[in-house]
């Protein structure tokens, strides 16, 4: 499967958990591709390659589709997130809420302050950043996101890799790269530079595509 | 010229104001490569492309490759952001200082609570999402960053279409597409969608590249 047929599935996958969330019972391929902003004819290409079959009357199921999507996502693993740096970012992660119907759980976040992880008023727990490899194993974690400043980005990562840790989002100006392990692209690094964006979007203004 | 070498070019600017900034003067194809991740023969092909030559010893000259770039980036044009929804992640992004080295300035807020856009304590002004077009106008403003929830992002987004904004960084979980304005894509939409992100790695970290 290409990267563009996942990003649609876990579009799908998510539509339909929507949709599961407010009464719906079957789904059409035109509604999902409404969701996932692409064509009827794509979900339809992606089912068939999926062997996900329709019936002729009244679309989908969703419970059925839930699971088949939910069973190719990975869905039966461990979801527990860390945040490694509670700055605004951090904070603004551990309290958004909109990661539970996908599965997420953000477990605990981490920070070098004193000040920081000792304040209870965080929605989850924040440990010292001595604890981290510690957490990781005894919450069974695999991905973390990294919200520090770019002067420690470096380190936190290094650190993460030695703990095994599987996947990484990153919100550090910095670019990280996955390391060769036992000759795999370890761990998986999603980079999310914002400034970067805002710069591209003022290129691309400039040149607007044709319709 | 192509998304890929876009992004690589935003990386180099991003890297040499860097350097400069702790006081260099001249850069080499290499360094510029390890900054943006890739290789220096790639960087030396882009330079070709954009007709940027070095010199045989010592390398490019930093002020030169900024002024090259940026009016490639297109910098001289105003770079004024507004965020619309200043909730935890619109609060973050406006107190947020790594835009600025970049030329990127957030010069205002927009919420619909009363509570938010009266109290004074926000680094940038706060306004009511009612004089939404007229702060747009009034501080030239050509790029939005959209935080607010599912439930009211396509509703902004259509007013922010209306009130003739070029570009629109979309954090809410709703995909926001570009219309057809005049023959063109517009306005120039980003969509992060962080629950998607993390999707996408967990699904990825089952099947690891080869190295």
């Amino acid at each position: 499967m290409n990267s563009d047929m996942l990003v649609r599935i876990t579009r799908y996958y998510r539509a339909l958990n929507r949709l599961r969330s407010i009464g719906l019972e079957k789904v059409f391929a035109h509604n999902l591709a409404d969701a996932a902003g692409v064509s009827a004819a794509i979900v339809r290409k992606d089912f068939s390659i999926l062997e996900i079959h329709g019936q002729k009357r009244g679309g989908y199921e969703i419970v059925e589709l839930i699971a088949k999507l939910g069973s190719i996502l990975g869905k039966g693993n461990p979801q527990n997130v860390i945040v490694i740096g509670c700055g605004r970012i951090g904070k603004a992660l551990m309290h958004y809420s909109g990661f539970e119907p996908d599965g997420i759980r953000i477990v605990a976040g981490f920070d070098s302050d004193p000040l920081v992880y000792s304040d209870a008023s965080h929605p989850i727990p924040v440990y010292p950043l001595s604890r981290l490899e510690e957490v990781i194993e005894a919450m069974d974690v695999n991905v973390a996101i990294i919200t520090v400043p770019e002067s420690s980005a470096a380190d936190c990562y290094q650190r993460l890799v030695e703990a095994n840790i599987q996947g990484v989002l990153n919100f550090s100006p910095v670019t990280l790269k996955p390391q060769v392990i036992d000759g795999k692209l370890r761990p998986v690094v999603h980079n999310i530079n914002i400034a970067l964006e805002l710069e591209q979007i003022f290129y691309e203004i400039q040149y607007p595509k044709e319709a």
